[in-house]
């Protein structure tokens, strides 16, 4: 069964004293600029005028998928096993980016092609190995879509009882930017060639062929019976992506802040804005990368990325890499003077 | 006596070896975006494969300007003094991002128009109460200037001896943007009007007459006698600005990293560089804020800095925000498993 979640927009009731409080503080009014807009983000999500951040928890999950056999990926689909083993041993951006950061790493496998030995150090939650190839039918069944939305769900439930509330996503699924592509053009309404990108490295033939493939899929999918929302999702969507909203739609429903970024993970909060559209004051969109089309998805959400450092290895490496910046609003309205305080003269 | 510099690009030697050591870590080429470069330049000034960040010190110089007098800022001169005792009472944004980022705080009184108890946390290297009125002259005398540099290189020195080998400057000095302006104008060759904004927070009117008062300024310097490089520097700047151009120079003579930010820090960097342009190699620029002609001179220099959040609260707030960054990039070339380590598939 497809889990419930009840969403609400935090309670606006706060949102005058918190700007207050961050206007007082013994600086120039807007003069931290992002930083403020962010205090006030996360102490109406938290519902305070003192947040805090507690236990950050990275869910990192790997997951292949079928439209990797019609040659649409730079790579191929054993990376997606390697690179999850790597993570386990340490050596990837993403573990590095969490030590930096502080945060609990969760390594997953919802549905990678590969069995990996019990005790490897990644929690099996495999559904099956791989989607199906979406260029002939669906990627996955009903099913499958109501346990991979569980997967995601389940982990921040286990968080949330652990006392985390900011949590980051990161996905290794070799060949996800396709599905990712064909939500964005469906979503934001754009022609899918605008929304199709190198990937991790095609050159411009690759991406000629790539487009051809989706063209054909989505062709496909267009003279099939349903189009709503949940079909567009499990008809494209690989088991990393539609466990990544679960995730997203149940830290919204507890209040917790998501960092966001890359394509793959905007597209998949560009599906649960869609979805729930209260989600969305729950979410930090952390970094925009180079992959051709995000920003124009980060523009349809009328939303401005923290950072812009051309990454784009995936795991949620740029989502880690804006912690320190969440933080530092943090600190700020927690830690800053306030004029009167301060004795200072009121600039204006 | 000015102090003597001897400034060095970093021998280029180690860049092939550098290069291909971050080429072959466990990612896609270029993936890693702005860390890439960041690494290879911290690891070329540190003539090393494996850079390190160390002892990381931030110094805070205020001093105040007599062209505060000419009404030119929307906050009065009184404003300096306070704010530097506000940071020694740990208040300040430059307090809490010092803390965040585990740098040592420096507050040094380079020339404030205030006698600051013995032993109130603030270091007196003071060089006069503020400079003078430079619409009617210059705002120093060439000892002063002398001076001023000096401060600025005898505190690197002291952070060099204590195993510091990166940087933040940042500066409290009311009116500061009006030399800034000019410094631009002149440096960067762009009309006086465009390199002048609202500072810390003028109306349309403000703005106005502070390029009224700048533009009389501008026109007694040209009708002077002498206008090389020492002559801009020491007729508009502030003595904390010419103490920031000595620890630049005197940093990059040492190849410690140099974080820049802000408008006024920025007008330093491009007057360091315009007399020892090999100092370039050792800045990272952190942060471009909203002050009207702060991107159109790291236009100028051709750089792009690592964070735009909108920040303009100045004390080198931008530049600590930006660390996270630098060290995301130190931990990527040295903690970040290669591909022949990993056994992962080489993508391309």
């Amino acid at each position: 069964m497809t889990p419930d979640f009840n969403i609400q927009a935090p309670n606006p009731s706060l949102r005058g004293a918190i700007a207050q409080k961050i206007d007082n503080l013994n600086k120039p009014k807007g003069s931290l600029g992002v930083l403020e807009d962010l205090a006030l983000q996360v102490a109406l999500a938290q519902q305070t005028l003192h947040p805090q951040l507690c236990h950050p928890c990275h869910l990192l999950l790997g997951a292949d998928h079928g439209i990797e056999r019609e040659g649409v990926s730079v790579s191929p689909r054993c990376v997606t096993w390697q690179q999850m083993l790597n993570f386990t041993r340490g050596g990837g951006g993403v573990n590095m980016f969490c030590r930096q950061h502080g945060f609990k790493l969760s390594i997953v496998d919802v549905g990678v092609d590969y069995d990996f030995a019990p005790g490897c150090g990644i929690i099996d939650r495999k559904i099956a190995h791989g989607t199906q190839n979406f260029l002939h039918g669906p990627a996955m069944t009903t099913e499958q879509f109501d346990c991979a939305l569980t997967v995601g769900v389940d982990f921040v439930d286990a968080f949330h009882r652990d006392g985390c509330n900011i949590l980051a996503i990161g996905e290794m699924g070799i060949a996800n930017t396709s599905p990712s592509s064909i939500w964005m053009s469906q979503l934001c309404h754009i022609p899918l060639e605008q929304c199709i990108g190198a990937g991790a490295g095609l050159d411009s033939k690759g991406i000629s062929h790539k487009r051809d493939v989706l063209q054909a899929a989505l062709q496909n999918y267009q003279n099939s019976q349903q189009h709503d929302l949940p079909t567009l999702l499990r008809y494209f969507g690989g088991f990393e992506m539609v466990a990544a909203i679960g995730a997203m739609l149940r830290a919204a429903e507890l209040h917790l802040i998501i960092l966001i970024d890359g394509f793959i993970m905007t597209a998949c909060a560009l599906a649960t804005i869609e979805w729930h559209p209260e989600a969305r004051h729950y979410m930090v969109f952390a970094h925009v990368g180079d992959e051709s089309g995000h920003r124009a998805m980060l523009n349809y959400l009328n939303v401005r990325p923290l950072l812009a450092l051309g990454m784009r290895l995936g795991e949620g490496t740029g989502a880690l890499c804006a912690y320190p910046i969440v933080e530092s609003a943090v600190n700020m309205i927690n830690e800053m003077d306030n004029f009167s305080h301060a004795n200072i003269t009121k600039y204006f």
